[in-house]
């Protein structure tokens, strides 16, 4: 025999078994069901493009991180690091056949050959939703309209969509004269929840070179606290000796979505302005979003994004303006695990019930029973070797089987299946016709 | 402003925009629902692995195919050209803790630097389940059910699944002392439907090396025609001059597994036992399915499998025999397309109705609404600006909406939504409590 190969994976790469699969899925069905729900339609492009499209012509700092390397043609290429310059690429080469406003959504892995400190992985799940060619806030306000369904579709009771403008950020830093300076500056200001207001203002006079007056302005307006009224009535009456357009428009737009929120019937306490939020990159350009669990907040945002004035610049002359956000997948798994979720049961098996195979020669019935409970919409596995039932039940009870159906001569000559509740350990002997309506009372009320 | 770059994709790579996503989604869904009904559980693997693991320490055929390069930390690190062999490598690594028998599907894209003639593509869809850990024949029979029930949910009706048992070919093979020859003999079967017998006869006496009887022989077996009863009797008689073992074996599991179906209640004709499928590889040593299109069988089989020996041989010594099979996606989307399959709507959204934006102030009444029919489970969008309903509808038709919703000040006034049926171009107000209803019972009735 030869030498046996190490079955190992890469540094940073993880496999998903069942335990771990189940909860994805269940995830990315209930984004996929609630994008689809607002009308935002999937697309998918390739993992692997032109180095050139993803990584545009200058060195950024993604050209470290990107997997890169010479195809069998020797062309360019690189592995996608997300999903948000694919889209960029596809918006520019199909928009004059999709038309505007375009809703799409996008599910997969993007790679990144990252440190692997901190819990990072090298391939990781994106899962976007953006509605791209119109500038009208009804599509803002559509995206925080979205993140709750989600959360609440997710099963989340206690979260908080934090929503900001940087068009008031912007105007504060235009009406004292710093609009040149806002990367830095907003780029401090995302710290401000991890390190306080005094070491914000000191790296904001450090990097950005602004006197401590204007530092405490910034920090001012950020800073302002209170209900969602209070925050805007307060951010207009700071703007009230200064008026500046963009900071007016910015209010203006967050007041209509709080409004709209209101009037669509999302539940009060869901959304809350928060004008110390920046997101710090370039890119965004308006409204801007941030979810947190009320009972994780530690755990950072786990569903971010924002509008921003061109998608794909690099690739066409076409302004594509926009807004969308992503939802943190690993992150929220994480979460969710932590904060021992319901709706994740620890089962490493999507089926509820198990029929034992007691009989091979009855291996016919028992597929019959089990596609009769299946088209019920119960998911029904067949012990696939005939042994004694004590073996069955344990391998059952072990992946997470809910209840395990059985039948042997007696049964067979009575006409009626067994139905035992792994847990409870009870049993009940019901009649064929009855079973699949039994056995749903029976996963209900456990 | 710099110049920009052409957007494009690779050569052999496509993008997915609505119209081809929405139905691969589809197929997806409905395969991922299905393997889960029978108990199946979820794996994922990484895309990237060490290129030893995913190609052996040899050098195969899949060498030449395979994007292979040097990472970041320089290790030589390959992408997945298929979901078999990351199965194979993870199953070495956890099958001590997963415990067998093992269920499992995968859904992912696989990459092959493959020549695109043929419309081939060089990133593509595979969708697989096996079960593993066990030779019991009811596994066997279990995949045939699965793949019955399979292209039932995906909405054909006219489809043959062929099972053969390679234990029947082998045994012939065998007892006519020409075991060692089986590769090139299998290969040349496979190519029976295509060519003819004469052709086949040929090039195995000029490949194997065998006379013209052995080749009629191995012909006359394979092109056994007949109902599935017929048919196994016929070998049964075909053997019952040279008794062998294995083709015996093979006989009573294809008999079986006619018996189990039959029980289970899938439909007469559905599976059709065909002597002659070989599917060439030396991995298959059992039961070998193919899935046929009746409208359409010239597009070859899509879903096929088998039963193998031992799984992951490359990684462990411990032995794992499985059964399996994998569904085509591309080339059933592909035939659906073809066939003009009615649950191919051409719709570029996934949403069925549109409320249409006619008042901006209206628009927290505009998404309330559309709230309330996504509750009902229908999925609806709200067209993100304000303007005149005209380009409205001419959007809503062009993308494929069925309703759209319609409310100005009339309506807001008398309490009613206009819903038009964008088809039949009628319209009727309906008012607010009943509005669920009423574009539920629309949609079902056009």
């Amino acid at each position: 025999m030869a030498d046996l190969i190490e079955p190992r994976t890469l540094k940073g790469f993880r496999d998903y078994p069942p335990a771990l699969m189940l909860p994805r899925e269940r995830v990315l069905q209930t984004a996929r069901a609630v994008y689809r729900s607002y009308g935002f339609a999937p697309i998918d492009t390739p993992a692997l493009e032109y180095a050139e499209v993803l990584l545009g012509k200058g060195g950024g700092e993604n050209d470290r991180l990107v997997y890169r390397f010479k195809d069998h043609g020797d062309r360019d290429v690189a592995l996608r690091f997300d999903l948000t310059v694919p889209f960029a690429r596809f918006a520019a080469q199909y928009v004059g056949q999709l038309g505007t406003p375009f809703k799409r959504y996008a599910m997969g892995p993007v790679w990144r050959g990252e440190n692997t400190a901190h819990g990072r992985y090298r391939e990781f799940w994106q899962c976007d939703f953006d509605t791209i060619g119109t500038t009208s806030n009804a599509a803002d306000c559509e995206i925080a309209l979205v993140i709750n369904d989600l959360f609440a579709a997710l099963g989340f009771d206690r979260f908080e969509v934090r929503v900001n403008n940087r068009l008031v950020l912007n105007g504060l830093l235009e009406s004292l004269g710093l609009a040149d300076k806002a990367v830095p500056l907003l780029r401090s200001l995302d710290k401000l929840a991890k390190v306080g207001r005094e070491k914000v203002a000191e790296e904001m006079a450090r990097e950005a070179g602004v006197t401590a007056e204007q530092a405490g302005r910034v920090l001012d307006l950020a800073q302002t606290a209170g209900d969602n009224a209070d925050v805007l009535q307060q951010a207009e009456r700071f703007f009230a000796g200064m008026p500046n357009e963009k900071a007016t428009e910015g209010v203006r737009r967050l007041r209509e979505l709080l409004a709209v929120a209101e009037t669509a019937g999302v539940p009060a306490g869901r959304i809350r302005i928060d004008l110390s939020i920046a997101r710090g990159l370039d890119y965004y350009t308006g409204t801007i979003y941030e979810t947190f669990l009320s009972d994780l907040p530690g755990i950072g945002s786990v569903c971010s994004g924002g509008r921003y004035d061109n998608l794909a610049s690099l690739y066409t002359k076409q302004v594509l303006p926009g807004v969308g956000a992503s939802l943190g997948v690993d992150r929220l798994l994480a979460a969710m695990e932590e904060l021992k979720h319901p709706r994740l049961t620890g089962a490493a098996t999507p089926a509820e019930v198990l029929v034992v195979q007691f009989d091979a020669a009855r291996l016919g019935d028992y597929q019959r029973v089990a596609r009769l409970l299946r088209a019920a919409g119960i998911a029904t596995e067949v012990y696939p070797e005939a042994k004694k039932p004590g073996p069955q039940l344990q391998y059952a009870e072990k992946r997470g089987f809910k209840l395990a159906v059985i039948a042997g001569s007696q049964e067979f000559a009575a006409g009626v299946w067994k139905v035992k509740d792994l847990a409870k350990r009870e049993e009940v002997a019901v009649p064929e016709a009855g079973l699949a309506a039994r056995t749903r009372d029976l996963l209900a009320t456990r």
